[in-house]
């Protein structure tokens, strides 16, 4: 992974082309392609001339995007697919029953990786987007899969600095312990102002066949005395998702 | 692109091991990758071992997967994501008024690619799903689009052979030049039992800053006596796709 430039492969180069897109980069030229990448110039242009040649990119001008051809290949094989799918009719579901924000994450890289989301034109603000991250600590959806996660994962992450965004925020290890044992505990996490003081994340877990969670269910709604309330309705829509992951043939969620 | 295996590039190759997954291909083995993409099974292996590194590939047992990390990229930065994310509300607002799939395609190696899709549990069938495809003339997606093509791709499909899913679907070049004219008039597409006898598609165009039709807005309803009711509807979602589509910055949407 970190081999020098020169000893790299082709492919691996061709990895940073495309890894040069960022959360907020819809295209980029070639040269924020060579700067971001790491590569020469003549280097980035070859692969991206080449990535094109495959539908993989695509060139407007000067600018350069990712294609609707790996996008495509990538959509329907992804390992997320399974349990978009099974989600998907719970989220719409949730969705049109709450009117607000409902999202589907998964763990990547000690992040929570927001796979799906259902938005609301009048909805609470959120920070969270389809492919977007948050930190686990913060968001109620992290709670739930660090909750889940391995004891040495759980550790790693009480002795890390932890994001603050409010003044509810997680923010020492001793917290973040004791707030693990609840959402093990309630199965489920509550998170009222810790990511916006206005918003509250409320986030169940999913399980596939082996009874091993690998997403957390939620939904942002407002920070106020009703969003208890919504708690039963999430917690059966994740069961719901549970039910349909376990009953898919293993290898093919 | 179709350079002899022996002088194509280890990008090339790579390529090719990532589009040996088909659309109903959650995981594959070695062996699977190496027959479809045409590679010596140890040149196969050695490109999945580099993309598995990288995350780009997952490998769970025998079993080699598209991984998150490749899916997050994508799905994050490619051309499809501005479309997508203007069409998202309004799409939320008909699946919730209408109770059926609601669908967004868009022109991809001629054929329409469905770039997202709500579905409806109790819905009418359909054959469309995230990240298919289906035949211009069969669709009313697919109708919408060609029909707001350039001229000599149109002349392209209506002297091709066209596939018949039943007795209603466009069969001949003449209908379907007749349905193209019809479609850019009435401005919308409606076909009543076209790819499945029990359903209806009608689907709308969605335009760019520049008036060009980028993508179809549809939705797969009951063939019966109340779908022709949905219409303007449909059209009022298109019209509202189109206006968000416009005001984003050119090269940002």
């Amino acid at each position: 992974m970190s081999r020098v430039a020169t000893g790299e492969s082709v492919l691996a180069r061709g990895v940073r082309v495309i890894e040069s897109f960022g959360l907020d980069d819809r295209s980029l030229t070639v040269t924020d392609i060579a700067r971001r990448s790491g590569l020469h110039i003549a280097t980035a242009s070859r692969l991206i001339e080449e990535l094109v040649g495959t539908g993989w990119l695509e060139r407007e001008g000067r600018q350069v995007r990712i294609g609707v051809r790996l996008w495509e290949v990538v959509s329907r094989a992804s390992s997320t697919v399974g349990l978009r799918q099974a989600a998907m009719p719970f989220m719409e579901d949730l969705h049109a029953v709450i009117g607000h924000h409902t999202q589907l994450g998964v763990m990547e890289g000690g992040e929570v990786l927001f796979v799906e989301r259902l938005t609301a034109p009048k909805a609470a603000v959120n920070y969270s987007r389809i492919a977007g991250r948050l930190p686990l600590h913060a968001s109620s959806s992290g709670l739930v899969l660090l909750a889940n996660s391995p004891q040495e994962q759980q550790e790693r992450a009480i002795g890390a600095p932890l994001k603050v965004f409010t003044d509810r925020t997680v923010r020492t290890g001793r917290e973040l312990r004791a707030i693990l044992a609840e959402v093990r505990r309630q199965g489920f996490a509550f998170c009222a102002g810790h990511i916006y003081p206005e918003t509250t994340g409320i986030a169940v877990p999913v399980r596939n066949a082996d009874q091993t969670v690998v997403a957390a269910l939620s939904v942002i709604v407002p920070n106020d005395d009703a969003a208890r309330s919504l708690i039963p309705a999430l917690q059966a829509a994740g069961r719901g998702v549970t039910r349909v992951m376990s009953a898919s043939i293993p290898g093919q969620s």
